[in-house]
């Protein structure tokens, strides 16, 4: 076995997920295994060992043929070292992962924050295969971003490049405060947790709507399927995170100018019914040359994204 | 002699410049002729053609030092091929500058907008040498931009990348059409040509300014002088500039993050008036970590940004 192949880890806060991937970024097949973070930096490292050799036997020509292991971690790392300097949902401070995993596992270790990993699965791998310039966005609890220029993954001078989350969008008059302290980020309406509290506000406020009898919490999924029901108050909720997604979609344009959007995480899975109102906004206001022949486009690894993206490291970082 | 030596020509409507850099981005000295863009597309490439051997000696060492000739143009260029597909001030309609040049100056030639030729000076050889990673933006008639990434100028899928004077970031309420043909585009508000339109507006709704008193017409440096001289409508207008650039620049540091911004154009000679409130809106919308350590400067270079930027493209591009 001579074709080179790449372990992409995806290191959480309650589980470990690993993956072994082609040099075409081809997903072989993964592993998964419990984060233990109660004990330890230590401990969490010697599962993602474990995990990674119960992937791939040492020994074996199919390990020998590894080039390499990337993981993808939250938090504030120094990329070029290796370390990881806080996490906040792992028992790690100024921990020298890239050294420590070296050792471990005996490979080249890469790390890179999860956002650009899971962007750049995407990208290599999943909805922008093939396509050399891309910006991926993930709707989750915030709003993650990635950006891949010429096959090659845009950290920025202080791996704050793909924020796109905190993009200041909203007019001040409107704008509310994001959980990074700065007023009007595009997460503050286009995250899940957005749409939520728009919801919630609709609910306060009395406006005539479906949600107000749900029993109980309700999520993104629950106000998208309101509005797709024809709520209006649900509908004015969902073409807002949309109108303002597919704004910023317009500004990366005129900035980078991709030849993809790729949008992954759980508000897209509204599809269509959100992607077809993100497309109408960003043509709306992006010049002609920035916008003829780009796609807006779904998001196809899922949950694989982030091992394929941290396999991708050693041939798109 | 054996140090290399690169031409940078900077082909504008009415004259052509000429300027010879060393490897380092240092203008050794310039030179300079009429354009005759009357005369038809051969006649202005033999234009370029003479002026580049008045100012290199062919069959001197320092000719033979010469590694290329790179040209910034205005229009819509096929880059990878080196063709003009149409220029706005010159008469070329599918015309195949790089071959031609080659051909009459029999050195390498590289052709590109001329945007991102004035950024890529600016960065390589003025406000950004040094540093790797610089955003430009250029405040003249219109509002012109460009982005080097890692030493490297990001021209986009389509030569997009860098139009920063067409972000959509004026709201709705406010916004007014662009040349572009797109509402609320940053050029609207940021250029001279905006600048001058908000005043021309003041003075005919019978705003109380001095600007209603200047006879005939008046530019965008009599509407900062007003300001400065603290006439209140003349500062809400420029406060409106620099809000819009400020506001753009935020969304440039969570898309690309770089270290520094330069802004260079007859606007930026209003100087630390209008730079500092730039600052101010920069540092209100930009989270801590992509904000900190992020200089906004002046461009340094002038008018010779384009020879510099156009000699660098052989280095940088």
């Amino acid at each position: 076995m001579s074709e080179s192949l790449f372990v992409g880890v995806d290191l959480g806060g309650t589980a470990i997920k690993v993956g072994l991937c082609t040099a075409d970024g081809e997903l072989l097949r993964t592993h998964e295994g419990p984060t233990q973070a109660s004990e330890g930096a230590d401990a969490v490292l010697s599962n993602i060992a474990a995990y990674v050799k119960e992937l791939v036997a040492p020994g074996t020509p199919e390990w020998e043929a590894v080039e390499g292991v990337g993981i993808g971690i939250a938090g504030f790392l120094n990329i070029p070292e290796g370390i990881i300097d806080f996490s906040p949902n792992l028992p790690f401070k100024d921990v020298p992962v890239k050294r420590i995993m070296e050792e471990k596992v005996g490979k080249p270790v890469k790390i890179n924050n999860d956002a650009n990993v899971a962007a750049l699965g995407e990208a290599w791998g999943g909805a922008g295969k093939g396509v050399a310039s891309c910006v991926c966005y993930t709707l989750g609890t915030g709003v993650g971003g990635g950006i891949i220029l010429n096959d090659r993954l845009i950290e920025g001078s202080t791996g704050m490049a793909g924020e796109l989350g905190h993009m200041s969008i909203v007019p001040d008059l409107e704008a509310i405060q994001c959980g990074c302290g700065k007023m009007g980020c595009l997460e503050t309406v286009s995250s899940a947790t957005g749409i939520i509290r728009m919801a919630k506000d609709a609910v306060a406020r009395g406006d005539r709507t479906a949600l107000s009898l749900i029993e109980g919490e309700f999520g993104a999924k629950e106000v998208i399927d309101a509005a797709k029901a024809g709520d209006e108050a649900a509908q004015r909720i969902v073409s807002r995170a949309a109108f303002y997604l597919g704004k910023s979609m317009a500004a990366v344009a005129v900035v980078v100018n991709p030849q993809r959007f790729i949008i992954g995480g759980g508000v897209s899975k509204a599809g269509e019914y959100l992607f077809s109102q993100i497309r109408e906004e960003f043509h709306k206001l992006t010049p002609d040359h920035a916008r003829e022949g780009v796609e807006i486009v779904a998001a196809e690894l899922g949950n694989n994204a982030g091992v394929v993206g941290a396999a991708g490291l050693f041939l798109r970082a």
